[in-house]
């Protein structure tokens, strides 16, 4: 017993050793990186370097592979050692750009004293939840449906997510692979966490709704952005996703109708991408919260063989209802369990009256086909509008509830010319940068009423001339 | 420039090699670590050691500082290195415990088939929310409320905070140091993730509520317990949280009355932890969600000079607004800012129409008196009963809504009796187990009716007898 116990400190003093050379090493790797700041400052030489990070990324995986180290331990070693080389090299810190989050943070603020704004930034459409929701809702309220939900969402409304999604796409779903969530943002942010780790990558099409890359970023896993442009409609081709894999690649976000440009990826296309993602082993994360405002054929994950997927829904979108907080997440019994976990941990359940509610929206179809008819008319009133204005081209949407011109003026900045119009003409939209690399672009959202959107456009188009 | 690109070069050829030494340690590492693991097998020697994990976070946190590393940086990868190490040595996968949660959902399984249960597992009081709540809840979203809202909290829920904490605490807040959360579990993860990072540690007093080890497991924090006894009345010595702090500790949590003991720490011992605190330069995290149900004099956070503090507060239990999922936050402006950024990306906001009615709680006096006078007799009520079991005993609790008896027997098991006792006679508790290392320990919840707790008890007794 004393010989082993011996062997055990000896063995714990090497361990301890192995430790602090470990530290050492980071410590030299530091010091190399902070030359290698210097240099660039000295040459000018952009700080970042893509490739440099996917050389390492590469080496890391085949000494793990031949050292019989796990792959995902020496990734997130990686991260740790990349995140503290940034931090010595000097890199600026994360450059703050303005979300539409943001923007609509600063619109109340305004509108709080008093004055009045034209709201070209809102996410939300101005259209009213179906009364059938908030009777439901309220009715359950005072039937003192006030207690605590099942984390997965309650029976009866899980049943009706079951049974639309077999309704809409003969897709059958099992409870297991069904969780309700407060809010598809919530929904986002667990379909990330459940297929994406420290270290690891998920594939993004910009431009895009901001969340996916905060929530990669929050997580420490890169997103590495396939750039699209006007002039391809804002699509990605496949052969574009297939190049930005990378081995540390675990996901890839898609999401039609896409918010900002409001594109729609053609269903075939968009099944090419599934079979690449398919090939490498990706799970594809589909985001379908904008697929009742779709004026072309429109793809859904559930109508594709995807292996490994997920798909994001809400209500917030298609029945006006966001800020009732509520959407679902469909994916393998195995994923969904992991995202109850988390939910549990961190915001228990969704209130049941408001569940109550949601099993009604996914009844009103009615309001559902006029909600989908109004924003058809604005995309067609706000493409009108843009048309008179020379300096700006877009492209038509073919669906959500946005348009996201571009200058033709290559030097145009489109965070000043955002402040610029707040200020002079009193009309909010959100810069392009939000969404990507797209300094000559910004996003219209057709969330307000027909005279807002004319308004509006005319004022940017005052402001352009 | 030429020169300066070769240069550049060669430190990028010497930072690839570093890393691969790292990676190589890691593995040399692993392998030490698989031998203790065989070691410790043979020698039935217990797995875990927190004193060489205390050993080593010392040596790297010395070796950061000679060689000019971020600590930070440094506890990171220690900890990156010490779950990789356990898992090589063979440590069992964390240990499925039974938490109040989980037999929730356990006994709504069973009551869906019908069944009729005895339930005292329930963390909720069996009170309805005012009148006056549910009719400003219903009448905002009849209003349309219904739009996405500030992700601080609509400004008049956040006056209402402010006010109501003058009016309590005299203590002044301003509204950039106040946040409305989806509840109470949201704020507590929030104080968690603002003051405790990956790699770092924070002390909690056992036995408590499973979320906070939870949230710092999820952070990949280590939570130090300061465990408890019932002969101490479940309340810890200031030496006893003294004696716990690590080098890498940054923050306790303390929660007066506590779930699941009803203790109350007296006022003049809580200041003196958060003076032990304000000495090391700890966070104290402060959940005050059972404030109201107080029998005794009850410290609050707000009424010491702790120089780094978060109040987590939430409407559940005072108000029986558990199913509304709303609570607050109380901390520094940079706290609150942090905060403000997790809530934005994860959830956006609260629903406006719940913070509506939230508002109308803070005015519900005489709804928390009637509340807090139901709770008490509950407590003299339980106790009473408890008394006639001679199989157990219990420290009568100061407040809150639980009662923890601990069995005479040592070799008692509260997992297997929980069993036991859901199986024959339809009662359900949570074990001990799950609020630290209690097996002989459980927690009777008072949130039903008095019918319920006398039967619920009596039969717990005739299991014993």
């Amino acid at each position: 017993m004393m010989s082993s116990e011996n062997e055990l400190e000896g063995l714990r003093e090497q361990i301890a050793d192995t430790t602090r050379e470990i530290i050492d090493l980071v410590a030299a790797r530091n010091a190399l990186a902070k030359k290698v700041g210097e240099l660039k400052m000295k040459g000018s030489i952009p700080l970042e370097d893509a490739k440099v990070e996917d050389s390492l990324v590469r080496l890391v995986l085949g000494e793990c592979e031949t050292k019989g180290l796990d792959g995902q331990t020496g990734l997130k070693i990686l991260s740790t050692l990349l995140a503290e080389g940034k931090r010595v090299q000097g890199f600026p810190a994360k450059q703050q750009l303005i979300t539409p989050m943001m923007m609509s943070a600063k619109a109340q603020q305004i509108e709080a004293t008093g004055k009045k704004l034209l709201r070209l930034d809102v996410g939300e459409p101005d259209f009213h939840p179906p009364k059938a929701v908030l009777d439901a809702t309220s009715e359950a309220l005072y039937a003192y449906r006030t207690r605590y939900a099942p984390t997965r969402g309650i029976p009866e409304l899980v049943t009706a997510v079951r049974q639309y999604i077999d309704r809409r796409h003969h897709f059958p779903v099992k409870d297991s692979e069904v969780i309700v969530n407060p809010g598809g943002r919530f929904g986002v942010y667990m379909a990330l966490m459940s297929s994406v780790r420290e270290g690891e990558s998920a594939i993004v099409i910009e431009p895009n709704w901001p969340a996916y890359k905060e929530g990669l970023q929050y997580i420490g896993a890169r997103a590495i952005s396939v750039h699209t442009t006007l002039e391809e409609g804002w699509l990605p081709s496949v052969d574009a996703v297939q190049d930005a894999i990378r081995p540390n690649t675990r996901a890839i976000v898609l999401s039609y109708p896409a918010n900002p440009t409001g594109a729609i990826l053609a269903p075939e296309k968009f099944r090419g991408i599934v079979e690449v993602a398919d090939e490498h082993g990706l799970t594809v994360i589909s985001d379908e919260i904008y697929t009742d405002y779709s004026y072309a054929p429109t793809p859904s994950i559930l109508e594709t063989p995807a292996k490994k997927f997920i798909l994001t829904a809400s209500f917030s979108k298609t029945w006006a209802m966001t800020g009732f907080r509520v959407g679902y997440t469909v994916s393998s019994e195995e994923n969904i369990s992991k995202m109850m976990k988390i939910q549990s941990l961190i915001v228990t359940c969704v209130p049941e009256f408001i569940q109550r509610g949601a099993i009604k929206a996914l009844g009103s179809d009615p309001e559902v086909a006029s909600n989908a008819a109004a924003m058809r008319e604005r995309i067609d009133l706000a493409s009108r509008e843009l048309d008179a204005i020379p300096a700006l081209q877009y492209a038509k949407p073919d669906g959500a509830m946005y348009i996201f011109p571009q200058a033709r003026n290559a030097d145009f900045d489109s965070v000043a010319f955002t402040m610029k119009l707040l200020e002079e003409k009193g009309v909010t939209i959100s810069p392009g940068t939000g969404f990507g690399d797209y300094p000559r672009a910004f996003r219209v959202s057709l969330g307000g009423s027909k005279e807002t959107i004319v308004e509006g456009i005319r004022k940017i188009g005052e402001l352009l001339a």
